[in-house]
Formats: C-alpha cells, sequence, structure tokens
C-alpha cells in the first residue's frame, strides 16, 4: 500500500514538475489572483497565465493605487505592457540615465521597457476615482524568453540595500554609522501616500527647461521632440462598430512604443444581448480581462479535444479568459446587462480573425458543394446556412 | 519488491515526461506510419519524427486520394509544405478571405500558411494514378515554436459546429430544429468521391472574371498578378549531375512561396550500384522519404556517439530516415535496383554541404602533414587518401 | 521505509530531470572545470554554465597548447568566440571549401563559426609563454537552440573514419588493406608537437599566391579583400579609465566578426584596493574568468531571492563567476593585489549598465523625495547619499 503510495506520489510530483499545464482551462476567476501586497493605499494582485507558447507563464498583474497614492520604484526585469482601466496619474521612469514622466487617464495603453525604473503616482479626482492598471509582463524577444533567473520586478531598496556595508560604504563614500543606520529601517510598503505635489506637465516642462538652461546644453529640445504619449484607446476610430457593440485593437503598428514586443491591447465592448460572433485568431492568443459586466463564452478545441475541460462558461468583472489562436470563440452578454472586455494579444501583427458565420465567412468563401460535403449536410440546409449576407463581427 | 517496482516504475514514468527521446534512433520504417484515416477513397497516415530541434517533434503526413476524390475542408494550425509524389489534382484554400485554386502534379512542392482552410481534389488520369501529397507540419517561426494548445489541423465540421446550439442560432439566424438537424448528421469520413466537376485553370479563372465583373472593382487583375504556382522539382535543373544520378534541392531562395519557413525540399536520384559520397550539412537537417527502390544509408555519430543506436540501415520505399545536421552520412543504391528519395531540410538557408573524400573535400584543402598527424597516419597513406581528385557528390 | 525510499529516489530523479539547476550558483571555481584531455603538449579542460536563458548550458572550454604544439583539427558544431589569455600562434580553419591562416597573440578575440574545421598551432617565443584560448560555444541564434543530438565539437578521424570500410572504399577508391590498415591505426591525442614550420603571414601570402596563379583566377585579390584579423583587446581605447584600473567590451558594433552570435568579450583590470561600483546590466548576463590576481564578488538577488546561495565570495585566478542580467554586483581586489578578469556576455547589444551610485547613478535621477521613500530614511540620510558627485564606474 505504502509503495502504491510512494508511486502515486512520485508520478503526480513527475507531473508536475514536467508539464508546465496538465490541460488548459480557459477561465481564472478574479478570486484566484494572488495578492502581492494590500495597504490603505492601494494593492497588486497577480495571476499567472500559461499561454501554451513559452516555457514560462506570463505575467498579469493589477495595480490599484487610492487617489493621492504612490507606487514606490520598482525596477522592471521584463516589458511591461499596461492598460488604464480607471482613474488617472503620472508615470515616471528613468531610462538609461534619462528620467521621463507621462501622465496617464482611463483607455491608456504604453510599453515601459524591461531596465527601466519606473513608479506611479495617482491623482486625486472629483468623482474619487481609484488609478488601476492592468499590466502584461512579457519577454521582449526570443532572446529573453527563457530566462528562469529572472523575475518580473524588484524593489528599489532591495537593489540598492542587498550589497555589504563594506560595498555600500564604498560606493556611497558614507560612514559605517549611516550604512548601518539605513540598513535597519523598516522596509517601507510597495504602496505609500503621495510625497510630490501634483504637477501638470507644463510644470515639469518648465522646469525641466530650468534646469537645464543651469546645466546647459540643447538636450532639452532633444527630449522634448521623443515626447511620450501613450495611446487611448476609446480616441481612436474602433476597428468594427454597430449598435449591438464595438471593437478594437493596437497593434505594433498602430502604435510605436509595442515595437519590439509581440503584444497587442484590444477593447471589445457588447451591448446588452448582443455576441461577437463566432470567430478564431490564426496568429493571436488572447488574454481577457473583464472590465464591467457579465457574460458567455464558448470556446471550440477542435484538433486537441482532450486539452479543453471547460467551453462555455460564465465570465464576470475581474475574470481573465484566455483562447489560443486557432480555437474559435463567440462571446455573448446578457440580456439584461451589457459586457466590456479588453485584452492582451500575444503575436500582435498580422493578425485576421476568420468569422464563421455572415457575409465574409470562411463557409461563404468555399463552394456551396463542398460545405456540403464538409458538414454532411443536404444543399438546403446549406443555403440556409449560408444566407445570413450580413458581416458577423457583432450582432 | 513493490516499492522497487514503483522506483522504477515512477524512473520510467520521469524519463518519458522529462526526455523528448531517449536517443536518436535515425530509421522510421514504413510500416510505423500512423493510419489517421483509411476509407475506399484514400487514406492519411502519420509519422512524428523528432529533429532535436524543437520542444515537438516535427508531424509529417502521407495523404493518398484516388483519382476523383475529394480531402474535404482542414484548417491547418502550422505551415504545411507539401510534394506531390504521384498523380495529379486541384488543392484550393481561403486565405484571409479569398479562395485560390492551384493544379498540382507530380513534382511539384508548395506551402500552405498556418490559419489557410484547405482542401484537395485529385484528377482521373489514363493511367489511374493516385495523387499522393507527402506533406510536412511546421512551426513558421521562433514565435510559434512551443505551442502545445495547438495541433496540426482540425476539421471543418469541428470547427464549425463545436460551438453551443444557442451561438449557432445567433449567428447562422436559423431555426432550433435545422441546428438540432445539422448537429445529429453523421460526421463525414476525411477523404469522399469527388462532388465538383474536374475544371480547369481557364474555367476557374473565367468564372471568377464574371463573378467580378458582377461585383465590380479592380480586384481581379491584383489576384491574377499573385497567380499560385508551384515549383516542380523535375523542371529544374540538378544541383548536381552525372551517369550515376542526381541531387536537387529547393530553398526559400529557389521559390518564395518558401519563405517565412525554415523548410527547404531535396530530391536525390541514385542509379543502380551508385552511392552519394560520405559529407555532412553543417546548416541543414534532413528528413528524406525513399520513394523508390532499396538501398543503404550510413550515418556517423562523430561527437555525441552514444545517441546513435543505428549507423548503417538499409531502406525501402516508403521508409523514413533522419540525419541531423553535421551528422556525416552516405547513401548507396544496390547493383540491381535503382534509390530515389525525397525529403524536407530544416534551415533551408546557405547549407553548404561538405563533402569527405574528392576534390572538394575537406581533406583535400587541409595542410597533408596536418591530415597525417589527424589520422595518424604516414605520409604515404594520406597520399593515397587525397589522391581521388574527382568531385565526389556521386559516384 | 523502502518505499519512503522509493518516494525519494524518483523525486530526486525526477527534479534532476526537470530542473536544469535547482537554485544559481555564481561560482565555479578553478578545480571544478572538467579536464577534456591531457598531454605532455597541452590540455583541455571544460566548464557547463546553465545561464538560465537556454534549455542547454554554456559550454566554456580552456585550450592550454605547451610551445611549438598542435591542436588537431576540429570540426565545431556550434559558433566559437575565444579570447588568447597568453601566448601566440597560428589558428587555421576550412569553412565552404576554403582555407583561412591567422596569426593570434594575448589579448586577440576571434569566433569561428559552427560548421568550420579548425586547428591551432602555438608559436615558440622568447619567454616560454603557452597559448591560452578562453573559449564559448554558442548556438548561433534562435533556430540553433535546442538542438540536443549536436555537441560542441568532433575530432576529424571520426568525422572521417566513422563510416563503414565499404562506404570508404568506395569514396576515396582506395584498397580494402589500406582502409584496414588506416581503422587500425592508434587514435591520435587531441594535442600533438607542432608538425608545421612556423611561418610568418608573408610566407603564407606568398605561397598563396603562387598556388592560385597557377591554379589561374582573381580569386586571391577577393581573398585578400577580406583578410581575417582578430580584435585585440589591449589594442582599443578602454570604455573607462582612471587609475584605479579599467573597463573594456567588445560587441558586434565593434567587431563585425561577432555579428549573428548574441556574444560579447569584456575586461576589467583592478589595481590593488580598487572596486567596479555597484551595477546592474539591464541586457546582458556575464560570464567572466578570473585571468589574474584575487578579489571579492558581491551580488545581490533582488526579484528571486531564494535563487541565490551565494551573495558574497572570493575569486582568484582560474575561478568563474556568472552574473545575470538585472542582478546588481560589485566586484574588488584586494588592498594587497590586482585583479584582472575577461568574460563573456550573451546579449551583446545596447547594454547600459547603471550603476547605483554617484553622479550617473538611477538614485540621482531620481528625485530625492522619492528616494527618501523608497528606502524609507530621513531627507538628511538620503542627501548624504546622494552627495558623491563623482563617477562610480571604478574607485
Amino acid at each position: 500500500m505504502h509503495s502504491t503510495f510512494s508511486l502515486l506520489s512520485s508520478l503526480v510530483v513527475c507531473l508536475l514538475l514536467a508539464l508546465p499545464t496538465d490541460g488548459y482551462d480557459p477561465l481564472i476567476t478574479r478570486d484566484n489572483r494572488k495578492p502581492i501586497v494590500s495597504t490603505e493605499f492601494g494593492r497588486v494582485e497577480s495571476v499567472e497565465v500559461y499561454d501554451g507558447s513559452e516555457k514560462e507563464p506570463l505575467n498579469l498583474q493589477f495595480f490599484t493605487l487610492e487617489p493621492s497614492s504612490l507606487l514606490l520604484p520598482l525596477l522592471v526585469e521584463a516589458d511591461m505592457v499596461f492598460f488604464v482601466q480607471t482613474g488617472s496619474g503620472r508615470v515616471s521612469w528613468v531610462e538609461k540615465g534619462d528620467i521621463t514622466h507621462m501622465d496617464i487617464a482611463r483607455g491608456d495603453v504604453y510599453r515601459l521597457r524591461s531596465g527601466s525604473v519606473f513608479y506611479v503616482q495617482s491623482k486625486t479626482t472629483a468623482t474619487g476615482e481609484k488609478l488601476r492598471l492592468n499590466a502584461l509582463f512579457t519577454r521582449r524577444d526570443y532572446e529573453d524568453t527563457l530566462d528562469e533567473f529572472i523575475g518580473t520586478y524588484a524593489n528599489l531598496s532591495d537593489v540598492v540595500l542587498g550589497f555589504d556595508n563594506k560595498v555600500l560604504q564604498a560606493s556611497f563614500k558614507i560612514s559605517e554609522e549611516l550604512i548601518k543606520e539605513i540598513k535597519s529601517r523598516k522596509k517601507p510598503q510597495m504602496i505609500v501616500p503621495a510625497v510630490l505635489k501634483e504637477k501638470t506637465e507644463e510644470d515639469s516642462n518648465w522646469k525641466l527647461g530650468i534646469l537645464e538652461a543651469l546645466v546647459g546644453g540643447g538636450s532639452h529640445e532633444e527630449r522634448s521632440n521623443k515626447k511620450r504619449k501613450p495611446f487611448n484607446v476609446y480616441k481612436k476610430e474602433p476597428d468594427f462598430k454597430n449598435p449591438n457593440g464595438w471593437t478594437l485593437t493596437v497593434t505594433r503598428k498602430d502604435f510605436p512604443p509595442l515595437k519590439g514586443t509581440n503584444v497587442g491591447v484590444f477593447m471589445v465592448n457588447l451591448t446588452k444581448g448582443s455576441m461577437v460572433g463566432p470567430h478564431w485568431n490564426p496568429r493571436a492568443t488572447e488574454i481577457a480581462i473583464v472590465t464591467h459586466g457579465q457574460g458567455m463564452v464558448n470556446i471550440v478545441c477542435p484538433s486537441k479535444k482532450s486539452q479543453c475541460p471547460r467551453t462555455s462558461f460564465k465570465v464576470k468583472e475581474g475574470d481573465i479568459f484566455m483562447v489560443p489562436k486557432f480555437h474559435p470563440m463567440s462571446q455573448m452578454s446578457f440580456s439584461n446587462e451589457s459586457l466590456s472586455f479588453m485584452g492582451f494579444t500575444t503575436m500582435a501583427k498580422k493578425n485576421h480573425p476568420q468569422f464563421i458565420a455572415g457575409k465574409l465567412s470562411v463557409l461563404n468563401t468555399l463552394d456551396p458543394d463542398i460545405v456540403a460535403e464538409a458538414l454532411n449536410l443536404p444543399k438546403s440546409s446549406v443555403q440556409e446556412l449560408l444566407s445570413c449576407e450580413v458581416r458577423a463581427e457583432i450582432r
């Protein structure tokens, strides 16, 4: 009996170690997010999504800052593509010795590069909205994919104070007493009350101008030229729009700062009782986060059926669902509630979603005789199937 | 005793899980092909070849269609490079909403892109030849290599009818009864009798012209410009040819449709009692399929000897053999039978096969004194070895 | 009890199989090098370094040739980037049918391409110095990363004589007796006494000219144009230099022959009692070999603390230490001895080392209020920390 137990145990251990996943579960509900930090000023939650295309799971993090709070400086060890779900604030980052400040607001998309040290400060708004960022951490390219010594980010205090006293003393040219005192202080929480007064962009540009005038040199002009701006999804014309809803995608083609990643961002809004028609993505895997409402998701696993434990499921605000490429899917809102979700796609370029029904569908492109054989249907049924001539993106 | 068994079992399990292969076997005989489907109209067989360079094995499939048969539409989830071994027919595919028809005949090479929906119809020929395609399924590039949720292809009926009734009903705007009836029908076999009358290419172009004239627009011209044609290996000058045989390779440089894959195609023909001289490929791994006759293959595993269970073996029609790059090899026909094989190479570009004997050999490039030391031979033997001044590709 | 043993054993087996490493150890001491060959004419030692970014560990080899010795021809199956630590000699290689000879001396860096057959001959110098090469074997690019059938290099005799007698006989057109005699000879050691008289470069060019004049054709000129030269680290201006030491890096930007690899080479020299200030590399992982002296290395693992078994350790001549990107580090010489190390970086391009203290530090770029919060310090301490305004690369 013991040996049976031992066999089973070791089998389980082996399976866990050797297979990053034993099947694909498309749904991660809100309560399966892992808390990283939670204070009265905000919280950070994390979810690992195994997308099947990388050895390492993708890391999705949710940053929530109360108004006038500060996320302390982090050194990011992967590229961080983020979307501002609510609120507004300012993100500041140091890259190659330069600091950049950028105002952010609801609907903004941006990408911070691996190796940046960044911090975020939330604004106080009339409505008291929290600043919420949904962020995907991703390796930049194939050269970075399998780096198991590298994490997502590190606190600045761990980076600076992790050295031996002797090294710190020699580096900063300070006394041993001060080093000891610095090291004895309590490590700060990740999110604290804001310490900087809220500056407008004009302010900081002005200050920058003064500073650089004092320092001298034409670097101000150069820096102004490459002033960073986020991409706002609410200011772009949707890819598809009708009274039932709209969809929009942001790729590296639309937004140069995404270049060098293979990540895109998308947003879908459905009014009550609507649906995104059945379709598949030939190039992109989608990781979606429900930002509002509830609905149903239907997924088909045509070629690897055993790996689909769940093909039809309900989603609600805060849930995450993942659909690998080539997996046909459809999303629906309920008749009494609208549904919005945004998400990240891996492999942003040249994805042509292929719809199954309607004017542009693959069935309507094929010869009806072939469709009849493929589905084993009489011609009359095929004619009915293909008679739907409207575009079917959202209905 | 039980516990010993359990230890051994779990060890075996671990080994199977953790190592994709426990050694390299260069030979897969014809009877080790795995049947996928077999009807009176044709059959499909599959072989997985682990080439050592990808986590996932390469998938090789053999499609055989009786005259006037139809391979029903498949959604390919990987790039499919194919070679027409015998017969003729037509392949049709839908990519990004357009359908393309292309006639194919013996010796043709083509590549269908992942995400295409394709079907194949065989022609009736005077000789009653079957249409036989040898196909390699391959991930397009590094971004696609490790996708374990993705298979090779899916049947169109699984893709379309995998959705919930409610979703299908809303999508196709048809009655619940019709949905139920459609779903209740027996799933068709993968290969069925042909349903389309055999059209010549002119016919279909003509029809396309009419259609587009009705629809309006200049898209016909655009489409004609990018008319797809396969590459025929029998119409190209061989890379090397003498009375003992010939060899030919097709790379993405020769044939633009191969661009974006790292797959090339090659063909070797040996008359009776001939051989391809000892050589290695510094860049390409070869996966060969014997298309005619019998012969002997000799492989050397110089740097990882333990991984070579088989270094000299007989091959016959239908057998598959795989030679990783840097592994010296030689193929011979028997004195009473010719030998032909075609195959796929991974990493198609810039491969310079390096021959060991003859005028262009690496030995003849080195200083004879160095060769003498390297092989620990007296100078006289080296002189004899290097005296063979003819080119040694085939002899 | 047995079953517990079995469980534990299989667990260990699983762990060993499934995880290429169970933690990151930055130090490999000299006595952990694995000897490959050792004769009176020289020796070869090997070390495998798991850098976390590839499935397969990186292979580092140390070639030591006594004066006037010969490393027999090897077929390299990976790119080989080497650094000449001491001595001088000549490396010769055959690539695509051409032979190239190149003189090498202390401080030279070069890269041989996978697929080359090369050999090395050491010179007799006045000081009797040995020729010592430190070499990193690396897959060229993503297409080559996971090739488990391929090793590092193979001896020419194994490559040539691994074939069956019949194949060799047919290829070289020699008698069966000679084949048998050749195969019966004792396999030579990897390093033997030099057999070629030491030629100057002028000699060989002259000989080459004669040869090509006889053969005819303008290929001599063409070959002269692309005459290969190594990069010498002692002839380049250091990236940073002050009385305490200097640092230098060689990337593919500096030295075109490194193109196509993601490997760079660096060198650091510290005088007595000096240090390389705390910094991290955002793009490059460093593998360093101590070439002279002794010192201390201090590493911080900020984001994955559990994976740092060793953060402060002594290094001495011949030791190897590896620092993954994003890991802050500092190296110090002792007060009574200088310290030199050279090494290889993976991901050579666009690495901007980020220093923690001094004028260009990330702390000085941030707002002092933010630094105070991040380190949980009073403003006065922050001012002291940031007051050090000198550049801190080496101090």
